[in-house]
C-alpha cells in the first residue's frame, strides 16, 4: 500500500522530463497571434479602450498569478477546479488568475480603495476543455470595466450596459442584444417554485443552458440529475419561460405582469429585484440603450454576484459563422489537436460580454467592516476577434500589419550608404521608414515589397538624381513619380503623405 | 528510509492549503500598477512602440507559458533554474516563459518563417531573488524588437542600436551609452589568454561584473573560484581593460590598436569579430548613433548569442537615483517583504536594454537544415519606468490618469435625468464625459473632482438655464463661465476643448 501511495505521489510530481525529441507547438488551448491577428486584435482593443476612456475610466494592472489562498477563497468549487497552479518550487504557493475580478477585489482591499472606475485588459487562465470553434481557449484576454463605490442605485449598472451597447455597435459584429436579470429575482423564482435553498446554484446552472437547449432537455436534467419533482419544474418553467409566453410585452410590462402572480408579488426578493430593474430600464432609455432585454432565464455561474446580472449575445451572419468554423477546424488540424471537442461544430450564438453587481467580494478580503459595492462588465474578447477576423476574411479586406510610410529603395548598385543616410533623415524627423537589408536589392523586389505591405510612398535613390540633389518619389498606388529636392525632403514627404 | 523519501515527496507536493486567515498581498517579487503607474507605463510603452513602428516592425504575441521541453532545451542551466513551472495537473508539462526570445524562435520554427521584423511587448517570469531598488522583479515586462533573416552583415545590428539610441533619447532618462562587443572577440580573448574552452562561460560571467566591481575583486574570483592562474588573469586583464589603458582612442582606433597585438592578430575569431565591428561602427555613424562604444569586457550571460552583443547603460541623476531608492524601500516595507535583498541599496548604473545576434536558436528547433539568423534588442522596461516615475516625482509633475474632457454637473437638486441626457449626447458624439454617480451631488465636490482629475471642461445644468435652452460651460483652469445653447452643444464643446 505504501508503494502504491508512493507511485501515486511520484505520478503527481511528474517532474521527470521525457528524454528525446519533442513536438514544437503551443500548449493545448493556447495560440500565437501573428501580425495579421494582432492587427485585428489591436483594432478591437482600440475600440473598447476608447469606450472605457470615453466614460472616464482609469486603468490598472495586477500580476498574472496570485497567492493561491487569495484566489481559491473566491472562485468557489467550480472555478477552483479550473485554476492553473504553479509548482511548489519553495516559497509561496501561487496560482494563475481565472478572471480579473478577484484580483481587482484584492487590489481594492489591499489598498483600502473605496471608489474607483477602472478598466483592466489582460490575459486570464482556465484549465477548461478548449473549444476553438467557440473561441474558448485556456489562455484568453478579458477586458474589464468596473465601478466601485457607494452610489445612486442602478447608475453604475446603466453605464456598464451603455458601454456594452457602444462597443458592440462600434465593432459592427452583427445583431446583438443584452440579457438582463437580477440575482434576487432568480432566488425568488427558485424559492417560490419550491427548489430547496442548497439546490439554487446547481439548478441555476441547468437553467442557464436554456439559450442552447430546449426546455424539455433542461427539465429532464433537473428531474433526473438534480432530483427536482415535476411539480417544481412546472412552476420554474412558468417563470423562466415567461417571456416566451408573452412576447408582446416590453421589459417593464413583463415585470409588471410577473408581479401579478400572487406568489411572486408577496416575495420580498422579487419585489426588490423588480423595482431595481424598472429603475434600470428607465435609465437605459435615457442613455439610448435599446439592446437590453429582461430575461428571467439568465443565470450567471459565478458565486459572487449579488444584484443585476447581464450577458450580451451576438448573432453573427451565417457567412461569418461558417468562416469561423472552417478557420477553427483548420487550426485544430494544424496544431494536431485532434482530441479537441467541438471540432467542426457550427459556431452559434455566443456570449461576448457579461457582468453584474458584486457587493460582497471586497468585504470578503478586507474583513467585515468595509464593504465596497462593485459593478462591472467583462468583454469576451476572443469571440469578438474571431467574428472580426471572419468578417474581414469574408470581405477580403487586406490587413495592414506595418505602419511604414516610406520605403527607401535604389535603382542601381552600390547605393547602400545613400539609402542609409536617407533613412536616418526620415527617422530623425519621425517619418516611419524602411529599406531593404540587402546591399544591392532589385528594384522590382522593392516595389513588390511596398505593394505587399501597403506602404504608400517609395523614395528611389539613383546616381543621376543624387548629382542633381534630388530623389525620385513614387506613389505606390498610382505609380506616379516625381523628383523632389533633397533639401526639402521631409517637408515634401509630409505633403505627399497627405495626398497618398 | 522509505518514510523519509515519502516525506520529502510530500513536501515537494506542498499542495495542502494552510487553514485559517491569509495575508492580502501580491506574490513576492511582483507588484500592482495603480492608475498613476499605468499612466507612466503607457507613456513609456508609447515611445518605444512608436520607435518600433517607425522602423517598420510588425507585432506578434505568444502564450505566457510554453511546453516545458521547449523552454528548458534553450535556456541552459542558468536560465533553467529560474524558470517557473506549472504544477502537473494532468496533460502537458508547462513552464512560464523566461524571456521573449525563445518563444520567438519557437514561433519562427513552428511557422517556417525565414524573415520577419517584429516587436513583442509582454511579461516574462524569473524566480530570481527580487531587488526592487534595482527594478528587478519576478514578473516584468520585456519590449523586444528582432530582425530575422539572411541579410547584409551588420545592417540589422545597426538598426537595433539606432532604435536603442532613439528610445533612450526620446525618453530623456539621463546620460546613457551602449556597450558593444562581439561573441567571437570574447572567445578569442579567452583562448589567447589561455582560458580552457570549457571555462569560457563561467569566466565570462565573472568578467561581466567589471561594471560593478574593481578588477582586483574579479581577478580574485577568477583565481580562487574559477581556478585560473595569475598568468592567465594577467593576460585577460590586458584585453578586457584595454580601453581603460588607452582612453584617447575611438572605437575603430581601439580595435586597430588591439590588432597590433600579435596573438590577437593571428587569431581568426578576433579578426572576424574586429572586421564586423568596424563595419558596424561605420554604419552607426551613417545612422547618427554616437552613444555606442566598443567595450571588450561586455559579456552577456545567455548561451544563445553568436555575434555582436550590446547593452545600454543609463546613469540617472543623483536626485533621481535617491528617489528610486526611497520609493523602493518604502514599497518593500509596505509589502512586508523585509527579507528582500538590497533594501535601501543605492540604485546605481543600470542596464536598460540589451541584445545581440543569435543565429543558431531557430535552427535548434527546426532541425539542421534551415538556419534563421536573428538579431534583436530587449528593453528592460521596469527600470525605465522607475527612472521616469522618479523624474516625475522630482519635478512634481501631476499625472493625468483619466482622459475625460467634460464633466457634467448640476448646481441644484433633482437634475439627475438631465445630467444623464447630456452625458448621452456627448458620449454618442464621441466626447469623453463623466458625471457624479450621486442623485444630488454638491457643486463644490463636483468642481473639486474636476480639478483633481484635471478635467478641462465642466457643464453645469440648472433649471433656469434649461428653461432658456442653454447650459453653463465652465473652464476649470480659468474659472471662466459662459452659457452655450443646447442646440449646438457638441459643436460648442469641440470648440471649447481646443481653447481649454
Amino acid at each position: 500500500e505504501k508503494v502504491a501511495k508512493m507511485l501515486e505521489l511520484k505520478k503527481k510530481l511528474g517532474e521527470e522530463q521525457k528524454p528525446g525529441k519533442f513536438v514544437i507547438k503551443c500548449p493545448k488551448g493556447t495560440r500565437d497571434y501573428g501580425p495579421k491577428e494582432m492587427a485585428v486584435r489591436e483594432a478591437v482593443f482600440g475600440t473598447i479602450i476608447e469606450s472605457f476612456k470615453r466614460h472616464g475610466a482609469e486603468t490598472i494592472d495586477t500580476p498574472v498569478f496570485e497567492l493561491r489562498d487569495v484566489l481559491l477563497s473566491k472562485y468557489g468549487e467550480e472555478g477552483g477546479k479550473l485554476v492553473y497552479n504553479l509548482e511548489d518550487q519553495g516559497g509561496e504557493l501561487l496560482s494563475m488568475r481565472y478572471d480579473l475580478t478577484v484580483p481587482f477585489a484584492r487590489y481594492l482591499a489591499m489598498n483600502k480603495i473605496s471608489n474607483i472606475k477602472r478598466y483592466h485588459i489582460a490575459k486570464v487562465y482556465r484549465r477548461d476543455q478548449p473549444v476553438m470553434t467557440r473561441g474558448r481557449y485556456r489562455e484568453f484576454y478579458q477586458c474589464d470595466f468596473d465601478i466601485a463605490g457607494e452610489y445612486e442605485k442602478m447608475l453604475p449598472e446603466a453605464e456598464c450596459l451603455k458601454i456594452v451597447d457602444e462597443v458592440l455597435n462600434k465593432l459592427d459584429v452583427g445583431n446583438f442584444y443584452i440579457k438582463v436579470n437580477h440575482r434576487v429575482i432568480l432566488d425568488a423564482m427558485m424559492s417560490v417554485s419550491g427548489v430547496p435553498k442548497q439546490q439554487f446554484k446547481t439548478v441555476c446552472s441547468s437553467i442557464d443552458k436554456l439559450d442552447k437547449e430546449p426546455w424539455e432537455k433542461v427539465e429532464k436534467e433537473l428531474i433526473d440529475e438534480k432530483g427536482l419533482t415535476k411539480e417544481v419544474t412546472q412552476q420554474l418553467r412558468r417563470f423562466v419561460l415567461f417571456r416566451e409566453e408573452a412576447t408582446d410585452l416590453d421589459d417593464i410590462q413583463t415585470l409588471d405582469k410577473m408581479m401579478e402572480i400572487e406568489a411572486l408579488r408577496t416575495n420580498a426578493d422579487f419585489k426588490k429585484g423588480t423595482e431595481e430593474l424598472k429603475v434600470l430600464f428607465n435609465f437605459l432609455s435615457l442613455y439610448g440603450v435599446t439592446s437590453a432585454r429582461f430575461e428571467p432565464s439568465l443565470a450567471r455561474g459565478l458565486d459572487y454576484y449579488t444584484g443585476v446580472i447581464y450577458e450580451a449575445v451576438v448573432e453573427p451572419s451565417e457567412e461569418v459563422r461558417k468562416t469561423i468554423a472552417e478557420g477553427a477546424a483548420k487550426e485544430n488540424q494544424d496544431s494536431g489537436e485532434a482530441s479537441i471537442e467541438g471540432q467542426g461544430l457550427p459556431t452559434g450564438v455566443g456570449s461576448v460580454a457579461a457582468g453584474g453587481r458584486y457587493d460582497e467580494l471586497v468585504k470578503g478580503f478586507s474583513g467585515k467592516k468595509d464593504s465596497v459595492p462593485c459593478c462591472g462588465v467583462s468583454f469576451g474578447i476572443e469571440r469578438l476577434f474571431a467574428i472580426r477576423e471572419a468578417q474581414l476574411k469574408c470581405k477580403d479586406v487586406p490587413m495592414r500589419t506595418v505602419a511604414t510610410e516610406v520605403y527607401v529603395a535604389s535603382a542601381q548598385k552600390n547605393l547602400l550608404e545613400e539609402r542609409m543616410k536617407l533613412c536616418r533623415s526620415l527617422w530623425d524627423s519621425g517619418v516611419r521608414t524602411e529599406m531593404a537589408y540587402k546591399r544591392n536589392p532589385k528594384l522590382l523586389d522593392q516595389i513588390q515589397n511596398c505593394e505587399a505591405k501597403q506602404i504608400p510612398l517609395m523614395l528611389i535613390v539613383g546616381e543621376r538624381e543624387l548629382q542633381e540633389g534630388v530623389v525620385k518619389l513614387r506613389y505606390i498606388k498610382t505609380r506616379e513619380e516625381q523628383d523632389i529636392p533633397l533639401a526639402t525632403l521631409v517637408e515634401s514627404i509630409r505633403e505627399a503623405l497627405l495626398k497618398a
